[in-house]
């Protein structure tokens, strides 16, 4: 089968794999219907050291079921399912407390022997902990919406959890990538008075104000923070969502947040430290998130998307078929595009 | 009357000044019956730069109502008064959301023009907001025990609470010092299962056993970390309180924090960065705390006290005048003493 792998900075190549397999009783071997590319795996494709050995990419996938093992019940050949953006057994004790990040039998796609999402076909491990069947036909005009499922609007909606949006509140959203715009339907979802988001690109901040965002701050740094506070009034925000991962964007994350209220950070975090521990200290700032446990999200997601409440797939807009994967990756860095759809 | 003042690192004298007087129409005066040293105060003990003008010191203390002004309508003179260790309004947006450190007409005591609780008498800004009148006698044997509230214990309460203690949990309490006592003792009042604490002083682990500990960690660094996983089946623990404010003890803190666990930090943080941005985004775990806004406390704490259930003010073991507060720092830097209490 064709597959994609990253050897290195800008180098990604799509190329002929063996196909998977059922290898263990709790595999399902599933055809990919869909799979995308996520902001996380620019982070990679600017830095990773050149090495002759490939990675395999991709941890957000759409399929039908073409196998399943001997101890797999709940999955059946032919269902049409999610896939989580890491597998789990949906029965340790991480997975019970809906932390499936943390899963005592899981991993993450695009590990040694395990494959990725950007490809024809993929062998999941623990499938009835991992797959969510969703009933509905494999091209069903609903599938981008989804596929936000597997990874970013359940992380936006993990950022909106973790900064504990609550119905009336003001929450600020960090970034207008994918994930940030994903955090602004999810904090509408949660009943947000006032969303903000801090973004420059209008094409972005418009779909943002779609999503239901009420206020686009266009500036940065210091001017970011002053203007979040006028729109606030001099307080900052109840909650904030950090869907960008750099230093810059935490500290900005962390001194719009209002006294005693919540930072949920979802970007991948690029510092070793998290800035400014003692004005945290003095306003009782939380800090909360981390990778999104999707599987724990989805059967409370998944009818607004279902019943067409909510459009996360809005966030793609640009597909690719499989060989287009390394073009896409280049037009995301290049912010052409805001997430790239992979249609294998 | 007689006040303590801090010139600078280990300059500590009490002098005479001025006597207090009703400044504005919301004041109260106290004569304080009873008032601490606290280990935030050791810091500038430690550090402060010598300087000409003293700093007025303390921030707990009990007293009675010498005389209100004008606009004080819920304290009346001859009350027996706690005085949690900032000042506040009580109407406020932040004071109505229990954040009563951030009041917006709020401050804290020995700050200029404001009186320190290490003295015979304070003007207490706020009076209506910040007094919890307490209907005992003014020299009551429980009176050590109440004045715990205007701080220390209400700060290891609000690490548990911060930290999210819930009854069945596994808490790990970071530092021996009076706080991380009152935390055991706040962790247990919260259900807590097993109590771990981090300490080497065995007077104090063994006043935390009689709190409710249930483990003493005394190795310090990766041994610690690898100790308290030991300890909680090699997950860590739900629920950590940070009662230090080092780097390094706040670096283990997270690092003996079980997956999707909280810490609360309470001990007021010496570096400008919270360790392991990484590691805890990887393991969902959530940074919490601050300064215990104490005055949202006192009413649900107060019974427990009242009612000998609960004697925090065990954590006094020297009693000192007011001549004797500089020894009592110095007491309590050599760590001669846990926490001194002062009767003027």
């Amino acid at each position: 089968m064709r597959a994609t792998l990253m050897y290195g900075a800008g180098d990604v190549r799509v190329e002929d794999v063996p196909d998977p397999s059922i290898l263990q009783p709790t595999d399902a071997l599933v055809r990919v219907t869909r799979s995308c590319i996520c902001g996380s795996d620019l982070w990679p494709y600017k830095s990773m050291p050149e090495g002759s050995e490939g990675r395999r990419m991709g941890h957000e996938f759409v399929g039908v079921v073409e196998d399943v093992g001997a101890d797999v019940t709940q999955i059946s050949k032919g269902d049409v399912v999610i896939a989580p953006f890491v597998f789990s057994d949906g029965t340790c004790a991480f997975c019970a407390e809906g932390l499936h990040t943390s899963c005592l039998n899981g991993g993450f796609w695009g590990t040694p022997d395990v494959d990725g999402g950007q490809g024809e076909a993929v062998r999941v491990p623990q499938a009835d902990g991992t797959l969510v069947p969703i009933g509905v036909g494999e091209d069903d005009a609903l599938m981008p919406s989804l596929l936000t499922l597997s990874d970013v609007f359940a992380t936006g909606h993990h950022a909106a959890v973790s900064a504990r949006v609550q119905p009336g509140h003001t929450v600020a959203v960090v970034g207008d990538g994918a994930v940030g715009l994903c955090g602004v339907m999810a904090a509408k979802r949660l009943g947000a008075e006032q969303i903000i988001i801090l973004g420059r690109h209008e094409v972005r901040t418009n779909l943002a104000r779609e999503f239901g965002a009420t206020d686009v701050v266009a500036e940065r740094g210091k001017e970011a923070v002053s203007r979040v506070r006028e729109l606030t009034g001099g307080f900052g925000a109840h909650s904030v969502l950090e869907c960008v991962g750099y230093e810059e964007s935490l500290g900005t994350a962390l001194r719009i947040t209002r006294p005693g209220g919540a930072v949920g950070r979802v970007g991948m975090p690029q510092a070793d430290a998290v800035p400014g521990a003692q004005p945290t200290f003095v306003k009782n700032i939380t800090i909360s998130g981390g990778i999104a446990p999707a599987r724990a999200y989805i059967e409370e997601l998944l009818p607004d998307v279902l019943e067409g409440r909510l459009e996360p797939g809005r966030v793609f807009d640009r597909t690719v078929d499989i060989d287009g994967v390394p073009d896409g990756y280049r037009a995301m860095e290049d912010r052409e595009a805001i997430k790239v759809l992979i249609e294998p």
